[in-house]
């Protein structure tokens, strides 16, 4: 009872400032705020005020928009549900569209596992409802998709073909019917933001070997190194220092190796 | 109280569709479905609707009754308890048995992590109710084990010693006494099913680095290529990709080294 | 609500043992049971009476009150919450102080994800209002910090920056700033326990890359060969044998390297 009771007071302050005011980062120290924190880890609620909210959220090179794409990304990767009302919240006043969120959760249910997908939707449910976001502003299952760059894709299906293609048959077909000819065409998220989405997973959930390739992509896509950079200032804090350091040396050698590196 | 209402409803509709008619995958169509999907991600019910339930649990290769035990698995193993009372009641539908259900659970505290076993056990515990599965039907503490092959398990205590031996003596003494001694032996699941449990929970915690002697076991009691490639279909849906292809190298090379291959 | 009710009566039995008498390792065995895990998996509660209260819980090498501070980080650092309210109030009656708990949850923040910590503060918070832990007993924010040792920290941030600091120099900037210069000097739990709660936190996650570093720490921070291999026994019940399994090698590498080892 009592943690539902703390999860509707955040709930409550969140939509409350969420009316008051156009989304600022000072909102962001309420945000992160909660009873439990205060009187059990001082320290803890000290660190969010004045360093993650205070600074980290505020910081150049990644907006606030951005930040909060990376963060719910990871949060839905990891399932950590504790926050991910709020961050629902603050991902709305931060100016990401519902419609965005939306596609951000069905694109975490292939690359962070269906049951974490499961559980941000019943959390997001509750957010859209507050605030009065209809099924109509969402994307729909049948949307037309965005062109497909057939030689990318072949490319790319040639080689996971030659790969795994006498391992798991079923993987290698879903990876291209499902995934790149159909997920990653759904309009209602930019493919960069897809991509940023995919890496921030990953990262989050230690799967390194897969970063290189959607580092990449993210990349080709449009995402640059300076965002990338602050994407893992972001994702330290969210999803801990370890998940970071162990993704660095990858990311390291991405941007060396990218074309156009003057390195 | 709108989660465990979601909860509720969506174990509601799983136990009226079960007493209702045998076990067939049409059923799953609504196993998946919950109200927060449809509300928040529409395009991503679709998905669940045609490909995963319309299809991935009715492809050949791997019968229900298994796909049952890889999704379990993984669910218990990454904690996802958004979807575990649908799918534990799904298993059932399937043909997996309470007792075997007991034994996964029982597993996957010592291949999973202790917590999560507890979760899944409290969330068992109410589909078992529900069904009136009583304490009568699952396998006891003492059950009589199966016989050990005392030489491979010789073999493999020699290896574990050498290795680390001197780093932990006491991982090394329960590996042999409690999970190799006992465990592996408890009659009320099969060899074959506790390697496959294994697998998935390897592949779903990206535990990659032992998936190679645990893919061996697999197959050495009796599990087919053909089921551990389609056990990588079942994965990619409910653990995610990024688990599956951080793991199909691992696999691809154990498929390859198996005594009898021919390429 | 099942599930509601069940943490309130373990909770219950948990609180009343406590209050019965000095905190003892029989009490364990009450500790690990549950009318589900009864209902359910009857061997492994067995497993549990029998062998891990019963035998791993006594094991000599690693007291008690350790194995309590390594129980909890790697049910936080998992987000393992079935057990923790019980886990906290054992860690208590094994010594663990309210104000290091704090500490332990405020570190993890860091180095398992800032929404675990949450999650850890909100059970946390019921067990000390249970029991009466005021505020005044928790460590506070501004505490005046521990000296530092500058050559080492120089030596650290050295080499970090000529790693990552053209990757991102947020990261690098928080990890002096933050965690080591900050972070790392709060009083409220001493260095070795800091090291002790990190490296189980990385070994419960599979941060395999990140261990080298902080099992040295952990050692040169007081941390013994003879606890640490313990720590693996007692994560191999609580984190799963497949963690302690990929954190062995790297961890006998860093024993058979350490200066003064005489093999």
């Amino acid at each position: 009872m009592k943690k539902l009771t703390a999860i509707s007071a955040a709930f409550a302050i969140a939509t409350a400032t969420a009316q008051a005011a156009p989304a600022t980062t000072n909102q962001g120290a309420t945000m992160e705020s909660s009873s439990s924190l205060q009187a059990v880890a001082p320290a803890l609620q000290q660190y969010a005020d004045q360093r993650l909210m205070g600074e980290v959220w505020n910081r150049p090179g990644l907006s606030p928009r951005d930040r909060s794409v990376v963060t719910l990304a990871a949060l839905i990767a990891r399932n950590q549900t504790a926050e991910m009302q709020q961050h629902v919240s603050l991902a709305l006043d931060n100016g990401v569209k519902p419609g965005e969120i939306s596609e951000i959760i069905t694109h975490l249910a292939f690359y962070g596992g269906w049951g974490n997908a499961v559980d941000a939707a019943n959390i997001t449910q509750q957010v859209f409802q507050a605030r009065g976001i209809s099924a109509a502003q969402l994307p729909q299952a049948g949307d037309k998709l965005l062109p497909l760059n057939e030689e990318v894709e072949a490319a790319r299906a040639t080689q996971v073909a030659a790969n795994f293609g006498a391992v798991s048959p079923g993987v290698v077909q879903y990876t291209g019917e499902v995934l790149f000819r159909d997920l990653w065409l759904r309009p209602g998220l930019a493919p960069r933001d897809r991509s940023l989405v995919t890496v921030s997973a990953l990262i989050a959930n230690g799967q390194v070997a897969q970063i290189t390739y959607h580092l990449n992509r993210a990349m080709d896509n449009g995402l640059t190194q300076a965002q990338a950079s602050e994407m893992l200032t972001q994702l330290a804090f969210y999803s801990g220092w370890p998940s970071v350091f162990s993704a660095m040396p990858v990311i390291k050698e991405v941007f060396e190796k990218r074309p156009g590196n003057q390195s």
